[in-house]
This record gives structure tokens, C-alpha cells and sequence, in this order.
């Protein structure tokens, strides 16, 4: 398998077609910050701020300025996003907000930790762009504030009572692993170890269920697992995918063989459950016992997990070398390119339908930023240089 | 038009179909209340009791328990629900929870005003049908509390901040103009008029743009419409039918013909605009302007707004006599039948795509219960015996 073909492919898609359209469309030159609500040809459709997008157009910018696909802009694009976000972005106790209007007015409460974590990977990457102290700063506060905040995520914005069983959520633990590996790289500090260290351990602990050999979203504290109600059951194939390639990356690091054919093997368990046999493409949800889900939008095609697994199987590909993913690899390749590939304009679709056709013709939204597709290109164009 | 078959065929899908369904698998014989997470063939898949679902079953039962299709069980299907919402559904300041586990265990916060509001409904019925002074106790202390909340409906758990523009919903308007509706048909009372007056005139006077004729979700309070964002332009077809029939209703007890045809108008706007030209049936979230949608699900089928197509064109071809709603009535029925109507098992698929098909074979969830289609039936054969 000769991948120049691929990286070639990718690299291109990255520079001239993903970095181009977010670099002519997402900069709010009056007021600062990002637009991320991007129609197809790159028109504004809502003015609102939502942390976790901003924040990871920070990073994605950041970081691609530390490449060998970096232009002069892309520290200034990040910078910029920056100063806005940690002037107007922040509520009282240091947190940040989930929403900013255009002006920077709060307008959602900081009721979701998951915006000190974009915030932490941010201003992490900022710091090892440019050396500033102001970001090393950032970043450590929000990491803290993210662990900080681990136990009670919603605070009081909670509405769950005692009568729910109380659950762990494995995007909180697997955040953390790549959190704390974002951290160990950009901050160059091992100060996190232990908390990576320890979430590591609890998703492939508690989160993996042997019996039915797949990983689950929720599971009880107990690290026992709730067949009987609907949350207990769920999985989300794109998740999984993107957990395990995190934890590839650290046992790759750690030199740990049984735990890379560990998660090698539940990447596989997840695609063979995961993928569509009838019209390709991978489920946004699904019910373990294969009852009925209650997301609306369960079959349908999301970019972002097709994102993950172009990565997650070039990555288990390359470590195992097991032909397996190889083949799988190029299975979702072709099916991104055809399906998310926006053929008349740039950047891809974010939604499918079942059958492959775009349902919006969207670019960005309030899930959907700079972020995982250029990820996706860029760890993947990463995988072929080794694999070449 | 001879309405006898069609008469015929609502009231066998009502009594031996709908109703039996329910009445066979949603009650919890061993804790009380309901389930409402049922498969397709109607096992359960998840025992949380969701507020909502329970109280619409309690006022469902209850008021076909006054018609000519009860059975002598309905008054105490709806009874014991009752007892069980009342003894574990109330928070310290009388207000609903919006959900109780299995075993009536509080597991969800009482975030949520529109629990207040089906539990008046339920209960309001449960006193016509008994004669109890403690469901007209309850009836107005629920509808009270609704009203109360009307102002700050999330109260703690509100998570939007000043930096987003407040907006007026709908749904708050138009379900206070059917609680007043149900309340004075119930307990005979004419002291929620003046709030079904205002109810009224709220939805006709600010959520209606007049420019682009069409019926919006979300106002501004001082009633311009915010064409800038998402939540601003959305429209909800299946909604908006069902507060005109509300209206209409209204209009007709009035005898108000003016609004008559300004709700009929409105319905037909919306059904020009809902109805997708391609696969037939009604979307279920659109945009004003045709921009993108942030719902993923928004061009899904669901049963419920082709449940209040059907009462709505129904309704206003009664009062109007324009044959335009008779044709749309036939096309929405014809449509309807022929995808949400299970042909193996009893009860009407939730969920369709796009194209129709189902997506779920769920035939009750955390928002499909005893209610929609029951209801749709029965106030269809209710405008079809005086149409004949």
C-alpha cells in the first residue's frame, strides 16, 4: 500500500479547501471572535458565540501555526479569538459561559464544563505557538477548573435528583485523557500525568463491557451497567472511535502492547456494530440491545464520526498492522469524499441522511466548527508520513 | 363528500386499535402511573415515568370515559395515575417534577411549566368524569401554578442569560388558550376567560407576521420578529395547526367569524409552506427564510403534527366550507394511513424519514404517549358526525 496518493489528498483538502474557508469566513473583524454558524458558501446565518466552537478554532489555528501547513495569519486568527474569549467569555468563579452574543454579552450560563476544556486546549496551544506566559496561565485555570469541576459537571444547573441513578459519562473521563495529553505536549509539564493516567484506566475499566464486547456512553458508578433504561444502553460508535485513538496515541507513548490491542480490538467491535450494512456510512446512536433509540436523529451520517474513524483506523492500522483497519480505512475514505465532500463548494456537509444525502447544507453550526475535519486531515496526514 | 367510511374508519382505529394498545400495556400494576416507552409490540424498554406522557394518559382515559366510546375501566385507568401523580409527583412548592423513576423516586427536576399544565388537563377531566372535589382541587392548583411560571417558566434552571434577547414561546401562549378551553368545558368555570382572551390575542397579534404570512415559534416580547437568528426565524408547521384549531375552536364559541378566517388562512400558509412537494407529509422544524436548520432531525415525519393537520383542516373546512381544507384533510389522511399506521402490530409508528419510512418501531417514548392520536381521532369523528 503506497499512501502518497492518500497524503497528497489529504494535505490538499486541509489547505486548499478546509483552512481557506474558515480563514475567509469565520473572523468577526468588528467585534472579535468567530462566526461559526456558516452557511454553504460561507454566509453568517446566526451571530452567536458558543465557547466550545470558538475555543476550538483557537487550538485548530494554534496549532496548524506550528506546522509544516502554517501561514503568518494563523497566530494572529488564534490570538485574536483568544483576547475576546478570555475578556468577555468568563463568569464570576473563572468559568466560562456557553454562549457570548456577537457583542460578547453572556448569553448562555456556564452550566457545561466542556468549555474549560476548549478553553484549556486553546490557550495550551497558544502557549507553545508563541511562548506567552498569559496562555500557559489560561490554560492550567481552565484544566484545573475542568478537573475541579468533574464530580458536579453541571453544578447547579443539575437536573437530575436522586430517584436517577447516577452515572459516569465516559466524554468526561476520555476528554481528560486527551486533555492531559494536550497539556503534557503543549505545556511540556507532567503535571497532569496521574489524572490521564486515571482516565485511561476507568474508560477501559468501566466503560468496556466484555459480555457484550462494546463500549458504552453511561455507565453506573459502580462500574456495573444498566440494560434496563435507555441511557444505560447507549452507544455512540463516533465516540468510541475517538476514545480509542486517544488511547493509542497513550499507549503508543506508554509502549503498552496489551493495551493497544486492547482498544485495537474494540475500534473493530465498534465498526462491526457501528457501520450501516445496507447504505454504508457509520450510526450517530445506537441501543445496545438494539431497541428502540430515543434521538430522533439516530441513523443518520455526522461528519464528525467519520472524522474519528478515518483516524482511529489509519491509527490502529499503523500500530497493529493488521489489514483489518487498513481495509476499513479506505471503506470510510471513500465514503467521506463521496458523501461529506461538498462537490461544488468548499469545506464538507455535516449531516447526512440514512442513505448518504446531505440533509443541510450547512458548513458550521453550533456543533459544528473548525475542528474535527481539520483534525482528521492533519492526524491522518500525520499517520501516512510514518506509515510512508 | 360522504363522511360515513371515513367516520367508521377513525372510530374502529380509536376503539380497536389506539385505545386497547394502551389500555393492555401502559399501566404499572406494581408501582402505579405508567409506562410509556414501548416497543412495537408493546414491551417495555424503559420505566421512567416522564410527566408529560403520565398526565396526558390521565386526561385521555378520563375524557373518553365521557363519550360514546368509554369502557367502564377508563375512569380508573385514569384514577390510579392520578393517585400515583399526585402522591410522588410534586415538589416542596406544589409544582410537577418532570420525571419520577419506576418506583416514584423524583429523578428529574420540576424545570419544566407544561408538566403543570397537563396535570390541570388531567385532572380537570378526571373531575368532569367523577365529580371529586380533589381533581377540581387540583385541576386549579396545577393551572395556577402554570399561570404563576408563565413569566420566568425555567425559574433556577433558566440558562439563558441578558446577552440573549427574551423571547415569547408559542407554546406557552397556546396551550394557556386550550387550558382555559379545558378548564371552562371541565369544571365549568369562567374564571380562566380573561387568560384564554389574552392567550388568544397574543398568538394572532405578535407570533403571526403578517409580511411573510406565516405563524412564528419565537417572538420578540415587544412582538418584532429577530429574522437574524436561528431560534428567531423558526417555524413549526405541525405546531402552529395545532394552536389554530385551538383557535378556531375558540373562534367558533365566540362566534367569532373574522378570526375564523384569519386562522384559516393561517392554516393554509402553514400547510403551503409544511407540506414537502416531493415525498409528501409535513416537516417537522423549518426555517423563515429557507436558511439552514440547526435541528438535525428537521425534515423527519412525526406523527403528531400530521395528527393536528388532520383536526385542523378538518376544523376549518367545517367552519369555512372551502373545499381547499377538504382536499388537504384527504391528502393528509390518505398519507398518514399508508405510513404512520403500523400494518403488524397496533398503534402508529412516531417516527419517519424524509422519504417515510419508519425510523423507530418505538410506539411510545419520552414524548409519545396516549394522547396526539387518540385525540386526533376522536375530535375528527367528533367535526365528521356534524358534518354528516
Amino acid at each position: 500500500m503506497d499512501f502518497s496518493a492518500y497524503l497528497q489528498r489529504y494535505q490538499s483538502e486541509l489547505t486548499d479547501n478546509v483552512i481557506p474557508f474558515w480563514e475567509n469566513h469565520c473572523i468577526d473583524h468588528k467585534y472579535g471572535g468567530y462566526f461559526t454558524m456558516l452557511d454553504r458558501d460561507g454566509s453568517v446565518y446566526d451571530t452567536e458565540k458558543y465557547m466550545w466552537m470558538q475555543w476550538r478554532i483557537v487550538y485548530m489555528f494554534a496549532t496548524l501555526s506550528m506546522t509544516e501547513y502554517r501561514k503568518d495569519n494563523f497566530i494572529d486568527i488564534a490570538k485574536q479569538g483568544f483576547d475576546f474569549l478570555t475578556r468577555f467569555g468568563k463568569s464570576e468563579d473563572g468559568t466560562y459561559y456557553f454562549a457570548l452574543n456577537q457583542r460578547g454579552e453572556p448569553s448562555v450560563a456556564p452550566y457545561n464544563i466542556f468549555s474549560d476544556c476548549f478553553a484549556a486546549m486553546g490557550a495550551a496551544a497558544l502557549y507553545r505557538a508563541d511562548g506567552g506566559e498569559i496562555y500557559r496561565r489560561e490554560a492550567e485555570s481552565a484544566m484545573n477548573n475542568y478537573i475541579r469541576r468533574m464530580d458536579n459537571p453541571k453544578g447547579r444547573w443539575e437536573k437530575n435528583l436522586p430517584g436517577r441513578k447516577k452515572r459516569l459519562s465516559l466524554g468526561h473521563y476520555i476528554i481528560l485523557a486527551n486533555l492531559g495529553n494536550v497539556m503534557k505536549e503543549n505545556l511540556n509539564t507532567d503535571q497532569f500525568d496521574e489524572d490521564t493516567d486515571r482516565a485511561i484506566k476507568t474508560v477501559m475499566k468501566k466503560f468496556y463491557n466484555p459480555d457484550l464486547n462494546i463500549l458504552f456512553e453511561n455507565v453506573n458508578v459502580d462500574g456495573s451497567f444498566d440494560l434496563e433504561s435507555c441511557d444505560g444502553r447507549m452507544i455512540n460508535p463516533g465516540h468510541g472511535l475517538e476514545s480509542m485513538w486517544f488511547v493509542l496515541q497513550y499507549a503508543e507513548k506508554h509502549n503498552d502492547r496489551e493495551l493497544i490491542d486492547q482498544a485495537a480490538n474494540i475500534i473493530k467491535k465498534l465498526l462491526e456494530f457501528g457501520i450501516d450494512k445496507t447504505y454504508g456510512g457509520i450510526y450517530y446512536f445506537m441501543d445496545a440491545l438494539q431497541k428502540p433509540h430515543l434521538e430522533l436523529q439516530w441513523d443518520m451520517k455526522l461528519w464528525w464520526p467519520h472524522n474519528e474513524a478515518l483516524i482511529a483506523t489509519l491509527y490502529a492500522y499503523r500500530l497493529t498492522g493488521d489489514e483489518y483497519f487498513l481495509q476499513k480505512f479506505i471503506e470510510i475514505d471513500q465514503y467521506s469524499f463521496a458523501h461529506f465532500k461538498d462537490p461544488d463548494y468548499p469545506e464538507w456537509f455535516a449531516y447526512l441522511n440514512r442513505r448518504g444525502e446531505a440533509t443541510h447544507m450547512l458548513k458550521g453550526g453550533k456543533w459544528k466548527t473548525f475542528f474535527h475535519l481539520p483534525r482528521a486531515l492533519f492526524v491522518c496526514a500525520e499517520q501516512m508520513k510514518q506509515l510512508l
